[in-house]
């Protein structure tokens, strides 16, 4: 079995959608297993005042001609800019950690940065998240009722607590033995270590 | 006369040290003259209230180590975290305005940058500035002098508002037609852009 590497992540960050898209192909090809973990990067940035583009309209429009143009090349489609900020009671991230108990996580992050990029259905909505769930053969109201359970709750928040203890504060970060690597532009820079350092 | 592409930078900007030691080989190698700007995006950051590091360890902390890590994938000289920020009066920066007049900037700045990273000596105190000029062939009395004179000063402020105007907000930034690419990491994006966009 291939060793993992984390994939610290949000739905609601922009240029995870650009890592969702594509890591799961690059990193069958270098031979490295995955593994999806879904936390609060929103809570941590907010606890440390990191706050990159509220208030700030100059970066947030750059970002966003940044990740089109990274998008394009990737050959990942892009429209226009989504609705931004989402999921503002963590819902689709709790999903999430759902879906990475139960083995779907990777599938239903992409159909959730999928409805979110291309047709604009912000993550966090319930009817959004109803549909994604029916559309991969997911019960909707048992996933959201288990998204809301205290133990999901605490799981989310643990990993959460666990990626800043870790010096995680952005996503996507990716994690290779006590190596953080953060931003979709460096999981190449990830995979490089990972490769140069089997055993660290 | 190969068409150019504009490089803005700030002596004192920490990722700009990868691009000070790199972008003049690999823009030869594409075929594109590269024109050095330098320019006060400390102004620009805190007129946006843009500022990354200060009152953030964590992220100031992952800064370094993403640097040193790719400092050692290009092969560029790292040894430990110098002194920051520095050049609180900007003229080391001037300094950099005047040799962009006169023809010396990319010699002076890999200098600067040089005895910064390498000997911890920062940009911006007179005794280093003298003893980098003096290894350039410069005379230190005239240059400085030159840097404190009115025109000059003009000059770096106008560089800076026109930098504004451009969208700018961080150092390093690649310019090419009306597209801006922000960061040493973004370097390859704006050569394939230009690659692909000759005429734009």
């Amino acid at each position: 079995m291939p060793r993992e590497l984390d994939f610290f992540f949000y739905i609601g960050s922009t240029y995870s959608y650009l890592s969702i898209m594509r890591v799961d192909e690059i990193a069958a090809r270098e031979g490295l297993a995955l593994r999806w973990r879904p936390f609060s990067v929103r809570s941590i940035m907010l606890e440390q005042n990191n706050r990159p583009f509220v208030g700030k309209p100059v970066k947030l429009a750059y970002m966003w001609r940044d990740l089109e143009r990274r998008a394009h090349r990737y050959g990942i489609p892009f429209t226009s800019p989504p609705e931004y900020p989402v999921d503002p009671d963590g819902l689709a991230n709790r999903v999430a950690v759902v879906a990475s108990l139960e083995g779907w996580c990777p599938e239903y992050t992409k159909a959730t940065y999928r409805a979110w990029f291309l047709d604009n259905k912000a993550p966090g909505e319930v009817q959004h998240l109803r549909s994604i769930l029916r559309a991969l053969g997911k019960d909707p109201e048992r996933t959201i009722a288990r998204a809301d359970d205290p133990e999901i709750r605490a799981r989310y928040d643990g990993e959460t607590e666990h990626a800043k203890g870790l010096g995680i504060f952005g996503s996507p970060t990716f994690m290779w033995g006590k190596e953080i690597f953060w931003g979709d532009d460096r999981f190449e820079d990830a995979i490089e270590w990972a490769g140069a350092h089997p055993d660290s």
